[in-house]
Parts: structure tokens; sequence; C-alpha cells
């Protein structure tokens, strides 16, 4: 069973248990940094096309390219452009469909900094002191070994107090299920502090968000699998683009860094390499990995790459066509980033207008 | 020669060096605390509206009731409200006129906080760090004795940044003037801070807004001596209200606290509830405060009283019967909220403009 279809049973058995099933709100964001890779595609994109296939069409589903968030670490303007719109287009080119998902772009709707100033006021500086994850981002982007070798002397304000944007984020849509990694969980727990705090503080208007599992699937880079596939690292072929040829990802995948031991097991602490291609293929194929494992015992890394590459080539050859259709739809893709603000917007409203009457700006 | 003379003629000289005058924009900002009380009319409220009448038709005022700002302390939504609205017709009934000034409410723009996040991610956490103004603010909030009484436990993130967002608030209008209180000083260096980063990091885009000094009277409590008049004491009669009837202000003005030397000198440390009567006289009529105190060298507190009253009632007869009658024009005042946000927004539209081409969010 995949991690998605975890979720949407997962989600429906809230409702199971209630005399009329409550209608669910899922609220989720992608940072844009381009052109997606098989690690996001295999992570939170399929799994944002499976709920939209699987969850009840009463439930909300909205899906957010959280830009003001990607400030918060040194960008190239010109970069950060392109990428906020290849993003756009990626989201449609796994299959989010615009009419059934909202689909925009965070800093296209002004209620998100406006509530995260709201929340700001309800949260104390000593809670944001205790969320962590801004040490591993700037870590990651200073391409430090590790933790340690960041202080809070390089932390800009914004990197701060990003979780609380992303309360805001999560708490203007009242979503009830925000499907994230597992390093966003500690951000989902302090949304629902300060959901609870604006409720008691104020007037009870913001439901608690439920941490949703996105995936137990971590892609790691073919080159150096002792980390995460990743856009920022300098080696290109360490990571499959949406974009890459039938040739380029045949290429990628045959270089793929596995080991000398003869026959496949899946072994992630000693064999992360080999059980990295494993974990592409389960993914690509829906398979259980274990199962999977097995049909390799007997044979070789040679094999497994050819099938790990047919199987990376099949999966993406549909995106990757439509991927590069929509580049030709510009005109088109600026209607859906439109469409999709004001939709967000128009469901914003209301949370901000009972937001500012309950604080008193009215 | 009071303090807003001497702002115009120091905006006037910055012009007078240049070949052709460069256009001034002030912005100015009012927390929305509700019915102004005299030290807030003697201080900011009077001086803004000398600003109107002096500067140059083609300078460009802009005064905000910062709302946003309010929610830094605690608040009862409900009078937050009341106060908003009563700001506003305030700052009518004292003379600004919303044809020539754009006045409206901070928080009825959303560019404030969208720019302040932009500030955020490019504003040091060790920076805020150093701005103290917060622990003054909350020792005031918690009737604290000084500002060893409160501590980073009780500081919530919207009283920590609240500096980046007033940089927002000025530098959206991309103001070159700011005239504030002493106490804001330390702000308007980090909006020339922010300003500055902005502009190397990013794109020429703000000018280096200059400070200045509003006023150097300081109305004190007439209860209280040692404290400025302020809206928070929990003892009426220490402050004269835009509202209050001359029988009210001549009651108050009665049991203002002095002392029991005779006659009356100006002598501020040892004489402050003498010389705080001497300030207000002074700043009524306009006079100088050392002649002023010359002539009434050889009268008593009775006649200083009596004088203060006249002239208080005298300044405040117009004001208070205007604002009285704004009170009944809520439709009125409505309009006027919405043009002023209207023309605010307008401004700043342009400004947003620009930073989201710098930053990359187009």
């Amino acid at each position: 069973m995949t991690s998605s279809v975890l979720i949407s049973a997962r989600m429906r058995s809230t409702s199971s248990t209630e005399a009329e099933p409550r209608r669910r709100i899922v609220f989720s964001g992608i940072q844009p940094t381009g052109t997606p890779h098989l690690g996001n595609f295999l992570g939170a994109l399929q799994n944002w096309v499976k709920l939209q296939q699987d969850t009840s069409p009463n439930d909300i589903l909205l899906f957010s390219i959280v830009g003001w968030h990607s400030l918060t670490l040194p960008q190239d303007p010109k970069r950060l452009s392109v990428a906020r719109r290849e993003m756009l287009a990626a989201l449609l080119a796994v299959g989010l469909d615009p009419k059934r998902s909202t689909i925009f772009h965070q800093d296209e709707n002004p209620h998100h900094t406006e509530l995260s100033w709201v929340f700001n006021c309800i949260t104390p500086v000593g809670k944001l002191r205790r969320m962590t994850t801004w040490k591993s981002r700037l870590a990651t982007s200073r391409n430090a070994n590790d933790e340690s070798e960041v202080d809070e002397s390089m932390l800009n304000t914004g990197l701060f107090t990003y979780p609380v944007l992303q309360a805001a984020d999560i708490l203007l849509y009242k979503a009830t299920h925000v499907p994230v990694g597992e390093d966003q969980k500690q951000h989902i727990e302090l949304a629902r502090d300060i959901a609870d705090t604006f409720n008691r503080q104020f007037s009870k208007t913001f439901p608690l968000p439920e941490y949703v599992a996105t995936t137990t699937r971590r892609v790691l880079s073919l080159k150096d699998p002792a980390s995460k596939m990743s856009k920022s690292s300098p080696d290109v072929s360490s990571r499959i683009l949406l974009t890459d040829t039938e040739k380029e990802i045949r290429k990628k995948i045959r270089g793929a860094v596995t080991d000398s031991v003869t026959g496949v097991t899946y072994d992630p602490v000693n064999r992360p390499g080999t059980s990295n291609l494993l974990t592409i293929l389960a993914a690509c194929t829906n398979e259980d990995i274990y199962e999977l494992a097995k049909r390799y015992e007997i044979k070789g890394h040679g094999d497994l790459k050819n099938d790990v590459a047919d199987a990376v080539v099949k999966l993406l050859e549909q995106p990757r066509a439509e991927f590069e259709r929509l580049q030709g739809e510009q005109e088109y893709l600026s209607q859906v980033a439109r469409e999709g603000a004001e939709r967000a917007t128009a469901y914003s409203t209301l949370t901000m207008q009972e937001v500012r009457k309950s604080v008193g700006l009215t």
C-alpha cells in the first residue's frame, strides 16, 4: 500500500466515526525550486495527485507554491522568477487539475502575510527559538557539513519566523489535513498551538490541523546515497529532472553509485545506493519493496538498473511531454495562476473577516 | 519658534541646495488609541496639521493609523475597534484634510505586511535584538516600575519584529521624511539600514528616510508629573481628552499636582508639575517658554492654572466640536477611510511591483 493510499484511508476513517462526514480541507505547499526532480515527484507531487483522485468530491484541496518562503534563503532573483513559473507548469504536468484543486502562488494572496502578522502577535519568541528546522535549512544552504557549523548570527528574521507564516498558510483556509514531510511535523504542532491560542484568546475560529505523513519514500542522490536527491547539489548526474530525456535518464541511472556486493538486497543502512534503486523502482511500479527485492535476489545490479531506467522513463514520459507542451502555453499558465489566486483569496477573505472582527481591526 | 516650524524649515533647506527641489514624501503613523489626549494633540497631531499648512503643495503627506502595531500588546478587541474609528475622526477634527493628506488605516493596505515579510528576510535577528523599545513598551503595558522587571520570556514575535513592519510602513511610500518622537529614532535608523541593504542586495529602490524630530514638548500627567500624560493611566483626572467639556478641563487643571514653592519658575527637574503647566501654556499660545515663565514669576499657581485652563479650553474648543459632529457622520468617516486606503494602496502598488521584480517574485 503506498503512503498516499494510506493518507486517504486515514482521512476517510476520520469521517466514518461521525454521523455526517466532515468536509476535509487539505492544504499543502511546495517551494518554487523550478523543474522538480524525481525525489519531488515521488514525494509530494505524486501524493498530491493521488489525493486528488482518492478524496471525496466534497473535500477541498489547496496546493500552493510558497514564494514568500523561498526568500528566507538567498536566491538568484532571475532564476527564482523562472523557477516559480516552472513549478506551476510542473504541478499541472504531473496531473493536478486546476478545476478540482486550487493551485496558486502563495505570494499572490495578500492574506498570508496579514494573518502571519496577527499570529506573530500571539506567538512567544521563545517558542520559535525551540523550532530547529532553520538550523538544517541554513546548514544545507551554506553547504555546511552539519548544523554545528551554523549559528544564530547568520539567522535572518524571515527564516526565524517562517513557521508562523506556515501556520498562517494552513489556517487561512481552515485546513484540517496537511500532508507534508516528516521534517515539517514540528511546524504543524506549532500551527495547532497557534490555532488553539487564537481560539482561546479571541474566538473559536480555527480547526486544529492534522499532520498527515506524505511518504516514507526518501529518494537519495544517485551519486552520494548518504544525502537526499537535491536540486542544490552541484553534480547534475546525481538527480533526474522531470525534463530529462530518455537518454539522459538511462545514462544517469547507469552511472548511479551502488556497491560491489553480488546480488541485490534491500538494506538501506549497509547498501544505501542499491536500496535507493529499489526504492525508486518500488515507487514507480507501486510494488511492495520487500517483495520486489526478493525478485532481484539472484539478479545483478545491471538488471536492476535496466529495470529502474525503464520504469522511470515510463513514469516520467507523459509528465515530461506535458511539461514541455505547457512551456509553450504561457498565457494559459498565467490564467491558471490568476484564477487560482482568486479562488484562494475568496476562501481566505472569509477567514480574514472573522479574524479582523475577533481582534478588533474592523 | 515651534518645532514644527523647525521641521518645515529643515525640510525646505534640503531642497534649497538642489537645482530642482526634490519632492518630499512625509510619512508618519499613530496608534489607534481612541480619543487623543492633550499630549497627543500638542505632540504628533498639531505638528501634522502644521506640516500640512507649511509644506510645498508638491510634497506628499501620508498619515496612517497603524492598526497592525496595536496588536503587539494585548488589546480589548471591542475597545480597539471603537478606538480605531475614533482616531480617524480625531485626525480630521484637529484639521487634517483628506484632500491634501492621505489619511488611512495601515491595516487596510495589504502591502504593509507583504513588504515587512520581504524585509524580515534581509534583517538579521541579531539586529532586532539590539532594538530596545520593546522593553519600554512591555514595561508600560505591564505597569512595571522599570524595564528590569520585564524580560524576553514575555516577548511575542510581533513586538520583537515590529521595527521591521515600521520600516515597511515608511519605505512602502518611499518616504523621505519621517516626523516621529525621539524614542522612535533608532527605528528610523533601522529603516535606513534595511533600505540600504535592499538597495545593495537587489536594486536601488528606496531613498534613505530622514528622521525629523516632531517636538520637544513632553506633556506630563497632571497627577504624576514623573510620567508622560497617558491613555493607560487608571486616573482619568491625570489627562485631558479631546472630548472633555470646558467644565472638566477646568476641574482637571485646577486639580493638577504642582508644588508649595511660592511663585512660578520653569524648572523641569525640581518643579515638574509647575513646569508642565508652563509647557502646556506655551504650546497652546505658541510662546517661548522662558519668556512666558518670566511673566509668571510674580504670579501664583492659581493665576497660572486659570490661564492654562483658558488656553486649553480655547485650543480644544473647535476640534472638540468637530469631533462631536463627526461622530454623527459615520458614513462620511467610512468613505474617508476607504478613499485613504485606496490612495495609499495606489502609491504602494508601484513600490511592490518594483520590489517583486527585484526579488524574483514575478
